[in-house]
């Protein structure tokens, strides 16, 4: 650790925090710049582009407009604002303590999303979901969750709108995260582990396997089941559909006026990506610049080895969930009966990506990498003894790309500017880093 | 919660925030101020005025020094500057949406210290005490913790100097807090449930009775007995003495100036208060203003019913630990053989109180209110709900005297305003909300 000892004389911490003011009052939507439009979803049994109609029985017609909207920008309400303003903006800071670890030239930035009471980039769309629920008139709102960290962030969401919120999470996740179950109590949702006896499709698997340890294709079938069958309730999504990719990008639009006040611009961004949602925030604003002014920014989706999507996966219509129950999506996919190894990133175990995300991929726009987890709890811990902040796992993923990258600029003896989003902490995931830290976590 | 359907529209958050240039350059030294000398610690032999010597047997003489600083102001090293600006300054906002579940019309701001890597003020301190012993050349630290916050916060600042730590952690909040232990894991620390096998303290301890729960006395004498038994080994303290009040005074001044910001000034300041320190940082600035400028502002340190010291305690010379081996301290104490339940509040089970802080009590520059264990969790419960934070249960009892001052304000129809310190959140207590959300928690 003799880099340490030196550390505080050499490093200076530099931290870029905009006002309140500068929250973004638009959301960004790459589906206006595409220079080839996305594929529209198709219904199941006609093979057809789905309808709104089709769609609302599900969601908010709000929502649905938005889903499907061509309009660039998109107008964030104010009360959604007034709310965000509780963590927003969030602080983009230069990791001069992990450059001087590895000894890179590069310049490492980034924006931490970890910020906000949930711990992590979910609240800024289950904010505005909650809202266009409320001004709906739903009473109600079914999700499911990985790791946890969207099902909390709907919670608080749920809470502070005054709407009821039922939670399936991943049982696997149920099991190792108590602290994120308990975290949506505290915040007045319920909570049940998937699969779970709530519904037909819950029932049905556990008589199968008793034992089934879930996955967010299985959650994601439960919560629909559970919308489609109690009154004035309404299906919230945390990731892979078009708004929630819309709502992340405050990310990367805050991102861009805290590089410009570093005075730098990256070379590479980078984001860790499961369903898609806090890369999609971090990296469309930026994949704008690239298409409007011609920039040549790298930008990389980090996955888990064990849930390879992007890289492994693909490009093809599927299904959203396991039961087949949501229209089929053009995505790279496993397979929606792909069934991930138990990792501890929880919020990565899902068998296809954001058909915006996979858009951008088959166009070029961005590339994709994929880590095996005990390089993620190696970089993860690094960040954590260096910059203090405990990395989600998931976050770390982007971290370990960060890592390599950082490496290769020193071996090239090159300076680059690196950016990623660390989209949470992981205060809640402490079990998984003791698991790392004594030697019994799976090199998947 | 009807209050809080409507409550996006009412509310407007506002949220004051600083730039790393305002950062506080010098600790304020209340004992300069002071109308009457504090009286000094005695050696418990000779009952003489304890010497710098004898002190800097378990500290390093730079601490020793501050510890018995008659400035009034005490410089901030660059280098701890540069690392307080990884989370610092922190944010100050006004609770509205508290403000509407409460329907007062007192005005509540709260200062939030959770926004810092351990998530408590605790930094505030570690890091100016590992710097201080990394210049004065020590290799190790030892120390104890009651809920883990003290500890993991020297755990951060010890890994930033390179400095090896060793944490004596009270078993009942070992016990309790499983993630704490984790976090100091993560960072790099050694921690023992007190009382421990490592010191003969802690052994004639487990011989009497094999199920003490510990207490912060016994963790402070197996840490003191610890750094006298093993070489470079310094003891470190996370509250009460006089160096450590100082450190966290950024706390107030900042608080000042983002008063200053929301253009009100605070009727009544609460902090809540265990073995004093984040009173002190809250409180002492605006002492400062109270002796200099003669505002009258109420300041309110707030105690848990279950350790009563200041509000039941005698004002008394009293050893700061169990076993006897510490200096005597006038400070309002319950006795230093004084054993408390083991609430939930781990970290204000401390039999004393920071002599500084109990020399303003003395003086009648600030008052005290103690409040019940369920109280604390409905007003945590209540603010997680409204503000979105889960504030550590420490934090809670301010919060729970906020909210009687706020209500009183409602039933007198008087505008009050309100200000209190969110020393940390309750991210990882989560396990005694759900406690009390289960109706498992004790009235004590």
């Amino acid at each position: 650790m003799a880099w340490l000892n030196t550390n505080h004389v050499m490093s200076q911490t530099t931290r870029f925090t905009l006002s309140q003011a500068d929250i973004p009052r638009q959301w960004y939507n790459l589906n206006a710049d595409f220079p080839e439009p996305l594929p529209m979803p198709l219904h199941p049994g006609t093979k057809q582009p789905v309808t709104p109609e089709l769609m609302t029985a599900i969601f908010p017609e709000n929502l649905v407009m938005q889903e499907m909207c061509p309009d660039r920008w998109v107008e964030v309400p104010e009360p959604v604002r007034d709310i965000y303003a509780l963590w927003r903006p969030t602080p983009l800071l230069r990791a001069v303590r992990l450059e001087q670890a590895l000894q890179t030239p590069a310049h490492i930035y980034y924006k931490y999303e970890g910020a906000s009471p949930a711990g992590s980039h979910k609240v800024n769309t289950a904010i505005p979901q909650a809202y266009f629920n409320k001004v709906a008139g739903t009473k109600r709102l079914a999700t499911e969750t990985g790791a946890g960290q969207w099902g909390a962030s709907l919670a608080l969401a749920c809470k502070l709108f005054g709407l009821e919120c039922n939670v399936y999470m991943v049982k696997v996740s149920y099991q190792q995260k108590p602290y994120r179950r308990m975290l949506m109590h505290t915040w007045g949702a319920t909570v049940h582990p998937s699969p779970s006896d709530q519904t037909n499709y819950g029932r049905k698997l556990l008589a199968e396997d008793p034992d089934c340890q879930g996955s967010l294709g299985i959650a994601i079938s439960e919560a629909i089941e559970d919308t489609a069958t109690h009154p004035d309730t309404k299906y919230s999504l945390g990731s892979v559909l078009n708004h929630v990719c819309l709502h992340q990008t405050v990310i990367g639009q805050e991102s861009i006026k805290q590089m410009e006040m570093a005075g730098e611009e990256p070379d590479v961004v980078f984001g860790c990506a499961g369903g898609g949602s806090n890369f999609a925030g971090i990296a469309f604003p930026f994949i704008q610049k690239k298409i409007k002014e011609g920039k040549n920014y790298r930008i990389v989706a980090v996955e888990p080895s064990a849930c390879p999507s992007l890289t492994e996966g693909e490009l093809r219509y599927d299904f959203g969930d396991t039961a087949e129950t949501t229209p089929l999506m053009m995505m790279y996919t496993l397979g929606h009966k792909f069934m991930p190894p138990s990792i501890h990133a929880g919020g990565l175990r899902y068998h296809g990506m954001a058909p915006m995300v996979s858009h951008a991929l088959k166009l070029g726009l961005i590339e994709a990498q994929a880590v095996h987890q005990t390089k993620v709890f190696e970089a993860g811990t690094l960040f954590a003894r260096s910059e203090g902040i405990i990395p989600a796992p998931e976050s770390a993923h982007a971290i370990a790309a960060v890592v390599q990258e950082a490496i290769a600029a020193r071996e090239a003896g090159k300076k680059r500017v690196l950016l990623f989003n660390l989209s949470g902490h992981g205060l809640l995931d402490l079990s998984s880093y003791e698991s790392y830290l004594s030697g019994k976590i799976q090199d998947v």
